[in-house]
């Protein structure tokens, strides 16, 4: 039996499926959904506002950090890959490719004519395209450091999608940039992790696990790949934001050369970074509750929505001047007035669903009165009323107060589902089975053939933390002892 | 021989050659540049900052009329193209087609393997993909208006490129609406047509002629397309922006159907209407110069730039904290001081072709004096001095002057170049032989017969102006008596 306040929430609980949970939040709060094309997937306005804030906040940091915007060719031809080898063993090999440039109908039936000389992949990744621009661009040191970022569509061919998760075609920002001293280049990469650390974890309250990559989990060229893991609430991680440092790789790859301070002609020394829509998805599952999604202060599309309760046309115009006035009451807050064609219960739960922090019905006797009833988000969708002149003040309250519950919620959940006490494979193996999921922080001696046997369980290494504890113990695969502590978890 | 002034500034000069120029401002003012991908550009940061700029403010503006940013999937499966034969017989035919998701090394060369089932299109512009979702989500009259936005990269399969105007690749937006009434339709595409207009002659300062394309002209499927078109320097117009009222046709190709108030299933009214990259090169055009391009204030990346003049470092450290004194006059300006290490002289004419309004040259001598030397970028690169105390007030005065003296000489040369008085096709071939080019305003029967008169000359009809004088004369082609005006130009 469905409970009165389950009737509007979403169709299904968390703990009945967490899977069809989050299918069930990406579509009831109306934030994205699958598209005829297979894979990839149509932004809704809801999904798409939290997008541009979350763009709004990196961008304005990026260019603190002197990155400037451009744009590069959606087309990489496919040439260009073979300069690059190790690049095209790597992820690069499922790609969309371009190899016709007419369609034409034959027969009745449209197909595609004019076949291309070079097929041209699209994008899954612009560094050796970008590359190109920067061996054309840099001569002398002093052309260096090159900091340029683009927000653009990449293309890889998935076949199992998950809305923002993993589909084919994804919006992202991946910034590239090349210097002249390698202690330089490590250093922005660093400063880039932090970044983006300081994004997920202070701005949108979700835990993180941050460090660098083991060996066999790095970007494909890289020397040096970090990584901000994210804690769902179902103890999965997600890779959320990665930072490379390329070493020379990439220069030498596509020819970014310069004449150094000595006058030797050197190749330079890259990096590349990235987050993507999938930072969406990592705050639906660190956040979301059982009536949907909540969403902090900083990146909601609204702070407040007013809902007007029209019961008769006589009080009509009043009640929306009351609306009004009670929007008027904040300058620096994102507030809605409501007057779409539809039932303020309807719209109430669908707010609700779409995480807005506070949510006010408005009807005649709050205007006779001269007070406001709302309902705040968190931390349970509890109903207040105040006087119209104290509700600034307390409006910005709950608002602080929204972001501090969403915060103390999602660090309760990380440290409980957290454990750095095990030290064999079998406690580890045995965590897994009775927890289903969670974090494991243990060492590791980093031999890869170890790691068939988390392949077994469906557990990875997510990273080695920056933080190390720099003790000694034993290897929780193979028991002999070793100093490297790493993060164990089964991932999205 | 080149004069001491010409020896900085471009490599040709307007009158050498106009599309000579044009290439040398968009390169030498680092805006943009061909890539590896024929037919693909690379925006640099400059050209890019403009495009954020010109962004910021469209977007607002559209967001005031209720519109949503969302994004929709960038390939379109062909079949759908099949829906929508008017479509496919018009611009749709060249295409980018992915036929193939796979990269594979076969004896040593990358070919494509993997063929997909059904090749998919890269969007040359998303009426039948956005349709497609507006379908799925309209259901009753209560779900109309939808109105969305999205910011995207599309691909037209060009041969014949040139930066900016005509790339195989090119950003845009595509602002895309269905209605439940064709004159709330038609009234909204009309209100993006202001939009546009209101945009481009108030903020970018271009003359503008804007009316309804003539059929012929009309984006294919559209009942009416009306038009933005921008005046040159030399004399062509520049199609800037684009609103069609769609009627039902694509409706009824994608099945956008709703029960109207009377219960009644009906197809919907839809709108699209757009502007791109393009735009840039319109403003290159419009206020360019022989020393670079000129930005109106509003769009400009940089209102003031101040360029440090470090003669030795015993001054450096006063000479750098004057210059933050000078940037922290302005509150709300964008104002940059460049530290490159590049000589000062590089500097500030790199910055006259980027065409910066303010550049600022601070020595030693300003720190004793307390006074600020910089060059106006408009009308003619006056250098000038003023006390630290006047500059703020000096500067804010320069910067409407700036955009005061792009919109004069813009509209100078506008009315200069526009001709109302032809009555006969003899004079208008006369008219475009003797000026090379112009606008002329003139009467035209539309007899679609007549359009292969100004084939031959190379002139196009490019609107019939919103404002009609409403007189009766002749037919500039056939002699004719008839009513409506037309405006005649040769195009980009």
């Amino acid at each position: 039996m469905i409970s009165s306040t389950r009737k509007n929430a979403l169709s299904i609980t968390r703990k009945e499926s967490f899977s069809k949970w989050y299918q069930a939040v990406v579509s009831e709060a109306g934030l994205a959904e699958h598209s005829s094309v297979r894979g990839c997937m149509v932004i809704k306005p809801w999904g798409y506002a939290i997008w541009e804030n979350m763009q709004a906040i990196l961008d304005n940091k990026f260019k603190e950090y002197g990155v400037m915007n451009c744009y590069f060719p959606l087309f990489i031809p496919v040439d260009l890959f073979s300069k690059e080898a190790e690049h095209v063993s790597g992820f690069a090999k499922e790609m969309a490719i371009v190899t016709h440039s007419k369609l034409e109908n034959i027969d009745g039936k449209l197909v595609p004519t004019s076949p291309i000389e070079t097929p041209l992949a699209v994008r899954p990744t612009s560094e050796m395209i970008i590359g190109e621009s920067f061996a054309k661009w840099t001569k002398s040191y002093r052309d260096l450091p090159l900091k340029i970022n683009q927000w653009c569509n990449v293309v890889r061919w998935e076949m199992r999608t998950r809305l923002f998760l993993r589909t084919m075609e994804f919006l992202w920002q991946e910034g590239h940039t090349a210097h002249a001293i390698p202690e330089e280049a490590i250093k922005f990469a660093y400063e880039m992790h932090k970044v983006y650390n300081w994004f997920i974890s202070e701005t949108l309250k979700i835990p993180t696990f941050v460090g660098e990559k083991p060996h066999h989990e790095k970007f494909p060229g890289a020397v040096t790949t970090l990584t901000i893991e994210a804690m769902m609430q179902d103890g999965k991680a997600l890779q959320a934001a990665t930072s490379h440092y390329l070493g020379q790789h990439f220069a030498k790859a596509v020819g970014i050369q310069f004449q150094n301070q000595a006058g030797n002609l050197e190749f330079a020394y890259t990096t590349s970074w990235g987050c993507s829509t999938r930072m969406i998805g990592g705050l639906i599952m660190a956040h979301g509750d059982d009536d949907g999604i909540n969403i902090p202060i900083s990146i909601t599309p609204y702070h407040i929505v007013i809902i007007p309760i029209i019961k008769d046309e006589t009080t009509k115009q009043s009640i929306m001047e009351y609306c009004s006035r009670i929007k008027s009451l904040f300058n620096d807050k994102k507030i809605l007035i409501d007057t779409h064609d539809e039932s303020p219960q309807n719209k109430k739960w669908d707010y609700i669903r779409k995480g807005v922090p506070i949510i006010c019905e408005i009807g005649h006797r709050d205007l006779v009165s001269n007070t406001i009833f709302f309902t705040r988000r968190q931390p349970t969708l509890e109903k207040q009323s105040c006087s119209y002149y104290e509700f600034e003040y307390i409006a910005n309250q709950v608002l602080i107060e929204h972001d501090q519950i969403l915060a103390q919620k999602a660090m309760e959940m990380s440290t409980e589902k957290t454990n750095t006490n095990l030290k064999t494979f079998d406690e580890l193996k045995e965590f897994f089975e009775q927890n289903q999921n969670g974090v494991i922080i243990a060492k590791w001696c980093e031999n890869p053939e170890t790691l068939s046997m988390l392949d077994e369980i469906g557990v990875t290494i997510r990273c080695a933390p920056l933080q190390q504890s720099g003790t000694t113990g034993p290897c929780i695969l193979t028991g002999v002892p070793t100093q490297k502590d790493f993060v164990f978890a089964k991932a999205y």
